[in-house]
């Protein structure tokens, strides 16, 4: 259930054409759909200001398709991340894309965006998470664009785009191998970075595990640091940040 | 060096009481202070929204104490990190503060603050490193309030804060050992949250990674990791996603 | 060997109809059977209250129907865990049962079940393990609830719950990712807490070692934790506390 | 506030001398004590059969010390753990006594025990974690045995004391090094082993990790596992199994 | 080449049937077969006291193949470990014998056999480790036995055949999971203990570095350790050891 | 208790001067010793070879005296490992001998030495390991040179010294930093190498983890190797290979 | 773009056939072309000696066949990575050389050679890693020779060839397992060493970290290190100090 | 003993004032001064181009300055790292120098500087490292210039210095916690640079690994990488290819 789903059960009682029991009888209704084996909770898009979200790895692909199934009948959205092509094939459902870099599955994407989110990256083997968030944050209703290709190897690729950096509300950065970028682009903004860290290299990049680590000492203070590969969180916590509206005016 | 120096630079410049020579002049010799052993930087106000910050750890106090002065000396602020007694008390300098628990040395706070960072800790020995991120957060200009000792043990205590958790704009989790709280919180508000995993605890915590890695993996998605007992960034984040200004108005 | 099986043969001794020599005979003769590659241990019921049971995973299924079938003609009982589907069709056993999603095959099952184990866990990627813990301990002879999908990123669902927590003697946690479940649980009870860490995450999960050392690390005293996976492990502990009977009346 | 504070104002209101609010503004009344830097919660040993804990590592003495009198003031009971010598100097607590070896400050011990717990060590390093767990369990009320210093090396020593382990209702068994003792007691007992591996050792034991690598890879099913030198969560669970209540008569 | 094939030019040269110089240019000459990737080392079974052997893990059958028929042209034997069937089919040589379990092809294997070596296992998943160090040993020339399945959890099993450990001159005792036999077996033998790894088990096993770990620090002093599956190291270093000459005779 | 002691007692017994009960009476009684916090095994040195020695670290000082006299006063030897000034200062025994450099207390070493065991180290800084090495095989009763100083960045210096490698029967090698020596030791040898790895060196070295890995993967098969810094252990297996009796003479 | 290119534009420039801005368009124009995914840059040949290289391991055949034909055709020169054959194939491009062992793609190598680099291994098991660096420095204009087979187990096979140790001006060392190759070659020489550790082995080898950690702990000052497996890396950088151009001429 | 002493003895030989035999005796005799516990090896400058250096950490300082005597007085040069003022002042030695930053004591520091090496660092914490660094390169006999706190979170300081960084031969480049410099500086070269990781930082920096792994990974092909904090390593290796002599002419 998306958040203009509670709103109309609430302004229906508003104004008078459910009364109280039967909104309560709405709201505790619909919140779980019990799948047997896993409870949806349509109440989390509320809370969190995120729907609810499959993750497709380490799921064997009917369950994930029976949830998906589900949420999207009860929220008219649905977001799978890290899906392989037959999880898509096996959905068959015409209202959803799928994106096969990023392994993204929509649909019911939020039609208004706002605000910007920059998603910058380093090397093209990092561009599958990068369009993973880029992709989530403008699901949920950031207005987003990308900057790919910009590594610290050619540190003047980078400058030259200083503009764009500039222009963006919140930023996401993605890099693979020694992670570095996060601190170069850090360095040229005043703006929230969020850093996701890529399994992109081989030896003693351990899985993304050096560009994790890099990422969190980085000598610029204020990194907000994902795990590897989450390009789809670093699309919520961009959106988060997006989307946060103003502080109320304030009284001494 | 701060903003509102050069801004009355520019000022001047705009007015014409300086010409351009004059204030390319001023703007390009102040920005660097050669110590011979540091540079500082005066210009990283400017950019990155939070002034120079010295670490004192891994420093020798005499190196630490002739960098803090020449900051001070230059930008009227002065935020010293980790900073044992030793180096506030050969520093002298009677306009400092000395938070004894986290070990923050701070001169030239913000008078104004704004918008509303919430700190929350999990135990009692993750308290230097939340009041490291609360007072930075302050420091720069941010209202902020804590919400101590509500680890996922009692799990009520956190229920009944749950107003305190909406009220705030951004919230800052503190947590050593298992590492649970931000997950905890994270699905109770849609407001970012910014996780900091403390070296609290032995054994198997890993001198803190045990805490930072869960905080990666959290099931909530979106939340934002710093480094182990790293609450210097965990506020300087918080405070720029707090003092984000509102998206202009759209055009599409 | 079963414990019935021993009976039996000390009960003929006090009755007369066999004498010690032959007893003795008996005993030392049928605890090990030779497969000229695995002394199975038939005595092992007796002594830690669950059969022998044989881990399929990293033996050829050849090898591990071999050995399956000379422990059910002996013992009259079978637990074979983590096994492929291939090799229950190879075991051809018609009295045997095949649960899928844990890889676990049975056959004489406990008909009579005592006191109650809950199992609990995180989400749906974590069912596979939570079962084995579940149908293990079932099949051991305790009487079992399960309580799946209860993660703490949404903690009202496990709130709501609170009744079948308290109504348990024992608990089983099953959680992956950051591990945070047994931590909250464990608040919530005071009977004794088992905890599963699971495999199921990506990047800095490090294959469930994250949620392994979150659950050493709990912040709730005295929770009991197993390897990664080790859902059999977990129910045989469950049920070895869950039938352990009543203290001796004590004199001072 | 222990089981008997909450009992007492449970009957007064059973018998009226108390009305449903009086009792009510007492519960919420005194289950929080706020030190301002800590809250104490009293309900604790309520819900999880264990008072609260200090964990005197990690603070400052004078934290411990607070937060210590502040406990027993309310619950008449008090337990610190890991408590070095000047802890215990300052809290001046003539009720409290204060065993060396393993840190533990201990006032308000329950005087009777029931059932029987055994704790086994295998050197004579690891005796401190042992005495801690020993302690712990008694201090909590299970009555409890020592068997120190059977290591793996001499394997003798240990059967000869078979009869020992037989009488235990719960092990607990501590070793460092190889950390091979619990194996070798799980596989001659059939009640709850409970592992706890010690830091004792150099080199390749890592600082206890290999003791708990081992443990958690037992060939023997169920053992339960503590994380490193944790002997007061060994005595935590050992004494919830221990005086597990026996279930319920049951109807099919 | 192997010792007789030396020892008959050195003798030819005693005998005067060849010069000096000749004698030079055969030594020479052989030792070295230059296959263009990899010089085979004819000398070593001489400076070593074992040939040559391939490890065919990380090679490709061909040159896996293409070295193996050199070395046995040259010397007249052949030890292959870790072989798949491919290689073994790909080799076609009838004179040459493969073990499925352990990967071994061998020809050339010593005729007579001295002193004797126990090879002891823990669990049924150990045995292809254990025979890889049984036949290596046996292939040198060692008199070579084994005990299989007698891991810690079944103690007793391990003590009915004290008789067999104390009878071996060197013993080889093999273990995954938590790796403890081979300090129970140390405990129980005066003679040199040859421990190995294995890689069985899952989870906190780590691949078999656990059990490494542990072996390491046995609390029986002078415990051999291996690398990981290393059978065949296992079965060099006992043969190294049982076939050492008794020192001479000696004066003060 | 040593072998003399032994046979002492078993002697009697075949003279006829005491009778067997009396044997069983003092058998029985003098191999423990209860000092309440650690039992002696006096039947060590008769079942391991070596006999019962005393790891001081991780002990205080105390204990380890209070032990070290008991099996002092029991068995006629005593062997104290990683004993720093203090414990000597206050064991205060005349007969025993302090080496500052390994930190091993010794009394009773053997008189008769036999065999030859050469330890042979890389740098100047792994000579404390390597006199632990050689004192303890010589006190067991080897007879034992030392080779020091023969690193592989100097090659040629270990191959002036070929002759010494070879009239040795076993040899320790001890090396830290990148741990090269026993391979290069091993290649030229043909008699069992144990090879020690030291925590000499910093950063990468990870405390020695870095040599104890390389020499487990030795390019040379049979490598024995120890726990980090465990000289002891290193001179109590080269002694028991050392003194192996010759195989008996065999019948086909 | 390689240099040539470059010189061409800028001698048309000196030569007055384009004027300044259509150098700058020239310039400005080509170093980019965007391939919607991946930004090549063909600048660097200019700024770092060595042309850009596509690493074929982790990206699709697809996009690395893309960057490779859009590189060879803007620049004239190819070199792609760790491909295996699918990618080769799919290149379809008759100018292109592919070495299978090491993975390489070449075209457009330099024809003129200069200096030279000596690329040792140690094992049969190396050579793709050694061929892959041997190759790459060739490619980019180095004169270079090989020496395999060479390992520290026979010691001797390298010391009879330190005549080709002293020949070369830059030494490539290749080894795995432990990694001591360059050690010994590295005290056999003044120049400067390049040492690259290899994944084989197996076990405690952890995948090369174990060689890459012993080089890194070298005792022979000012060994150069690399990544586990990353012969381009090592022929890269000895082809920049293979070319290193003599200092000028200095003055006092 | 020295190039010069060497050349000493040779140029007596060739001009007939001491003969073959003599010759020999002299360079037999003095390469080794044997201390009993360090065999100084006065041979090494010749083969290294390095003189013996003297690592002082983990070395007693009475050991440290008896061998830096021993090694001063043969060949009147003296390097020793890592000192503490402690050795120093025991070494008592006028003509040596003593730099507290970098730990270093040198005597017999080249006259003659040649080439140009450029040591970078990042922040002000790394300095005593690229001191080292600096200082032995210079001792050696390069000239060198440093450019200190350029790290990448203010990358246009960087920018700045371009022209430093074009005139340098060889780069070392020191960087503790993201270890992201040299990749940025690698990217603006063509030459040879040598990355030093620094243990600089705190938490997920692991003492160092996260800086050493993220330059092993760097995007720039053919970064030269030390071990943690090895500026001496990486001072020899710059002053190796600063000294390279041009490669000879060539013939085709």
């Amino acid at each position: 259930m998306n958040r203009e789903g509670l709103e109309k059960i609430l302004r229906s009682l508003a104004e008078g054409t459910v009364d109280v029991e039967e909104a309560m009888r709405r709201l505790r209704h619909f919140p779980y759909e019990d799948l047997a084996f896993a409870r949806l909770e349509h109440h989390r898009s509320l809370r969190q200001g995120v729907p609810e979200v499959v993750l497709a790895r380490g799921k064997r692909a009917e369950d994930t398709v029976a949830i998906a199934r589900a949420m999207y009948r009860e929220s008219g959205r649905l977001l799978v991340t890290k899906a392989p092509p037959e999880v898509f094939e096996k959905l068959g459902m015409e209202e959803a894309a799928y994106h096969r870099a990023s392994g993204l599955i929509m649909a019911g994407e939020a039609a208004a965006k706002t605000g910007s989110v920059l998603v910058v990256s380093a090397g093209t083997s990092d561009i599958p998470v990068a369009e993973e968030a880029a992709l989530t944050a403008s699901f949920l209703g950031s207005r987003t664009k990308t900057l790919y290709d910009v590594g610290v190897s050619g540190i003047h690729r980078l400058m030259e785009k200083r503009g764009a950096l500039e222009e963006a509300r919140v930023l996401v950065v993605v890099a693979g191998m020694e992670g570095a970028l996060p601190s170069v682009v850090g360095g040229l903004t005043s703006r929230p970075v969020v850093a996701v860290p890529t399994s992109v290299g081989y030896g003693a990049s351990l899985g993304g595990l050096t560009a994790l680590f890099a990422m969190l000492n980085s000598c610029v203070p204020g990194i907000a640091v994902m795990n590897i590969d989450n390009g789809f969180g670093a699309g919520c916590l961009a959106h988060r940040i997006n989307t946060l509206e103003p502080p109320a005016a304030e009284t001494p």
